[in-house]
């Protein structure tokens, strides 16, 4: 799969792709789902790649799981398996905000937004806005007068990293489906609010 | 100066610039300096930007100084305060491992060094990972076998970002001269250590 992933891209690379797919294995018992086709699904689930700011953001689950149909296909899985996989991946897209339509969907979802939360959220999330910086548009770790969107300013997650622990990361715990994933998604949702803590008492002390 | 730092990086932006400015004017009384000279340096210290990936890497002190001197003069600041704030951005640099030379250097280097290391260090170095990573050398956040050079490998910080923590951020708190900075520099290094435990632990879990 490596050479279809975006080329240097550290929040989509084959460390992320590992890390799902061990996690999809280890829900699939609970899941209720072949432990082969998880892994498989795992390993499809990012073919297409599409940047989290361009307007087609939406549709990268639905393109992943054209592509996936394909090298399934071609892996010899069976068309009801293929099926069931390219569905899991088309709706397990956060930007398109669908629910899971099968138990290997559940999986994947779990799987895949354990690894946008905790210390490897934080990451993805900081890989991504310097990804899209570009001098015309310079990205920002936070908002310059409101950090942490205290003041009830609209979020902007293209504009300032941090913004994205809001728009995003912080919502993915309370929306994981099975026990495992509920539970690790707390410790990682804990970790994040801890390393928020930590940033904004160093940007406390940072200030003239 | 905005203008003259390198476009659409995160790690070396106007906020970095700006804690640096703020942290410089906090040390300055500690570091027996004029307030308006340590803030004026931490303005200036950054205007040379050399990637971090650049065999010139080293000379980026050198060439801000440089810079710094002319815009130093042309701010109507005299030739004595200029020869002390340029001596202390030429002698700044990790890369170069120079000791500070005079009271403004001390400032500086606290100042700067404080800013690599902690919850911010952390988000400035996987942005510096990120903006480095090419698709002929794609960077990574760790070693795919030995995350946390556990075992003695070599580090290479321009491979991997977590290497960076071993190679440089989790040294600085040591080096750190003025009261104040050493403080907090053990409160930013506890925080980072704090941020590689969790990470160490979302891993062991992330593996199949």
């Amino acid at each position: 799969m490596e050479p279809q992933l975006p080329p240097g891209e550290l929040a989509h690379d084959r460390h992320h792709i590992a890390r799902v797919y061990a996690w999809a294995l280890r829900l699939s018992t609970e899941g209720g789902v072949d432990p082969d086709l998880a892994g498989a699904m795992a390993l499809v689930h990012d073919l297409a790649f599409v940047p989290k700011d361009s307007p087609d953001r939406a549709l990268g689950g639905e393109r992943s799981a054209r592509l996936a149909g394909a090298v399934l296909t071609a892996a010899g899985y069976a068309a009801d398996e293929v099926a069931a996989i390219t569905e899991a991946v088309r709706t397990s897209s956060w930007s398109r905000g669908f629910a899971p339509t099968n138990a290997l969907g559940v999986v994947l979802q779990d799987a895949d937004r354990l690894d946008a939360i905790g210390a490897l959220g934080l990451l993805r999330t900081v890989a991504c806005a310097q990804f899209m910086s570009r001098p015309e548009r310079p990205g920002r770790f936070y908002h310059d007068s409101d950090p942490f969107a205290d003041n009830g300013r609209p979020l902007d997650d293209k504009a300032q990293a941090i913004d994205h622990c809001y728009a995003k990361l912080l919502k993915l715990a309370a929306g994981m489906h099975l026990p495992t994933a509920k539970a690790e998604g707390a410790r990682r949702h804990a970790a994040l609010v801890d390393f928020l803590g930590v940033l904004r008492r160093e940007l406390a002390s940072s200030q003239a």
